[in-house]
């Protein structure tokens, strides 16, 4: 065993997936990916916690659906969102009898919750697994930032939020394997500014990319793709400089779900997308349809969190990080 | 495999358990029973948030010391807090370059860490793995009651914020033994009133326990206890009297971490303890010693989470609750 990285050998597959977003996302490059979209973001609701909420169970249902699977099909669920006591998710789902654990990485709740749901459909403790996240752009800003209300200028450096939500069902066998995972170790750099998550969160990725590729002995070459979700483009710059000054060159492999979900010419979305449903809907809706196809024969997916409390910055403190590498291949193509 | 009961036949014990409190635990009937406790409830910190994260770091060293251990020897940790985006976890653990898995199931979070750990540990995937969980009083009232500073009174079924912290080490092999678990599913019964959540938590108790005697086959007489954390003196009777009707008496074996922690006649805490730290501090001081020495022979501790937050309450919504269930044994008379 590698201190660090989980080798799923019992196996592990992402077996369905399914993406809701608002109406951002839809008019953006993926649009036509998505499963679902709300033009009005509430989705059919009267507060933007609920709607985000109804995103996520919206999500479940059809990732069930495409399955052809129904909820007792499913033995757990690991979700969590980027709300305070993570309401989304424990609201959400709680039409679904499936027990539940509860998960907060912040942006990388995406990439931990198909960890853990691969490491126990692995393991042999579940035979279908559910990884459910979600985050909504009205209801993240009026928690983390200002109320919308305000109207407050946004920073160049500041991200998007993505309202969307993802889920994944994970079972033993399937075209699109998770093999392998790495959790992250939290990271604080001295980055206190709430508008430039991006640069709280490229150390953290630096930790375990570099981590990950001096325990696994591979290159970056031997991956068609390096995908952090998100740090976007402030943040993805620093990450590939950083990188290269210890030796590592991932450029010509890296993108970002958080540079990937807006068209930065016709929507202004200053430093790109973020939100635990950032990384999910990009992965369900267009990563994981092009690794099933075998456009992509492996990805590495690194999921980014900024554990940024309001109350901390207040009181003086800088924002903590983790990132959560997870790799994804095509059966065909797996190590 | 049975729905719901997780195995941990590969071997999961808990090998080093430490505990960190504050005043009123420190002076309550488990008093004697703690490792450390700070009579100002500060730690030495300049705010509560970072006083309950220092009572993390110490209670996670303090665990590691008792097991003749260091940092390098953990190589993951599972730890959650009741703050928003889980700071007192990020923050206290900063210190330590472990790979990192953040979780929020409000006051149940102790027996969640305590599962995912073993699960992980017990599948082969780590050797060793840490469980680390906080309350604070001071920082709990806050964020989700009112302001210490307006002196609000405080009704009788309110339940008082335990202050303190607890950490717990899991290996293979040991003499107290986590055997098997079973995650809770989220239920919601309609209760939304913030000084009551032991009514809101019952029914998600009801839920679990029932489904594990139903799964398992085996009768409330095979174990010496069956414990809550945290429901309380009112979230307690309910779940018994729930329980009868369901044709299930556990009232001879029964406890509450939370009825334990404080002394009724001389603290006026009404409701009894509750509180991520409440049953982290319970188990780690007080029932793993007796396990140890052999006076309880096996347990079932079940973790309860109101998942409660001021905003969908002043939205209107009902607090969801989740129980998750840990058996703990020693090693002579595990099932």
């Amino acid at each position: 065993m590698k201190k660090g990285i989980l080798k799923f050998d019992g196996g592990a597959a992402i077996v369905s997936a399914a993406s809701v977003v608002g109406k951002y996302e839809h008019e953006g490059p993926l649009g036509d990916c998505f499963d679902l979209h709300d033009s009005t973001d509430k989705f059919g609701m009267n507060t933007w916690e609920r709607a985000e909420s109804e995103m996520q169970r919206l999500a479940f249902n059809t990732a069930l659906a495409k399955a052809s699977a129904n909820e007792r099909d499913v033995e757990v669920l690991f979700a969590g969102d980027l709300l305070n006591q993570c309401v989304s998710s424990s609201y959400g789902l709680l039409d679904f009898d499936i027990p539940y654990f509860g998960l907060y990485g912040a942006c990388s709740t995406a990439a931990e919750s198909i960890m853990l749901a691969s490491a126990f459909v692995s393991a042999g403790y579940f035979s279908t697994a559910a990884a459910v996240t979600s985050s909504h752009f009205c209801s993240a800003e009026r928690q983390y930032r200002t109320p919308l209300e305000y109207g407050a200028q946004r920073s160049p450096t500041a991200q998007w939020t993505v309202t969307g939500s993802g889920a994944f069902l994970i079972r033993r066998e399937g075209r699109v394997r998770v093999t392998e995972a790495m959790p992250g170790i939290v990271v604080e750099k001295g980055i206190n500014d709430a508008s430039n998550m991006g640069a709280a969160m490229a150390p953290a990725v630096v930790s375990t990319v570099s981590r990950y590729f001096a325990e696994s002995g591979r290159s970056p070459d031997e991956f068609d793709l390096i995908v952090t979700g998100d740090l976007g483009y402030e943040g993805g710059s620093i990450l590939c400089e950083l990188l290269v000054a210890e030796g590592l060159d991932i450029r010509s492999r890296y993108n970002d779900c958080g540079i990937m979900i807006y068209d930065r010419k016709t929507q202004d979305k200053h430093a790109g997308g973020s939100g635990c449903g950032c990384s999910a809907v990009v992965l369900a809706s267009h990563l994981l349809p092009m690794i099933e196809r075998g456009e992509l024969r492996r990805i590495l997916l690194i999921g980014t969190g900024a554990m940024m409390s309001p109350s901390s910055l207040q009181q003086g403190l800088a924002i903590p990080a983790v990132a959560h590498l997870v790799t994804i291949c095509n059966e065909k193509y797996c190590f």
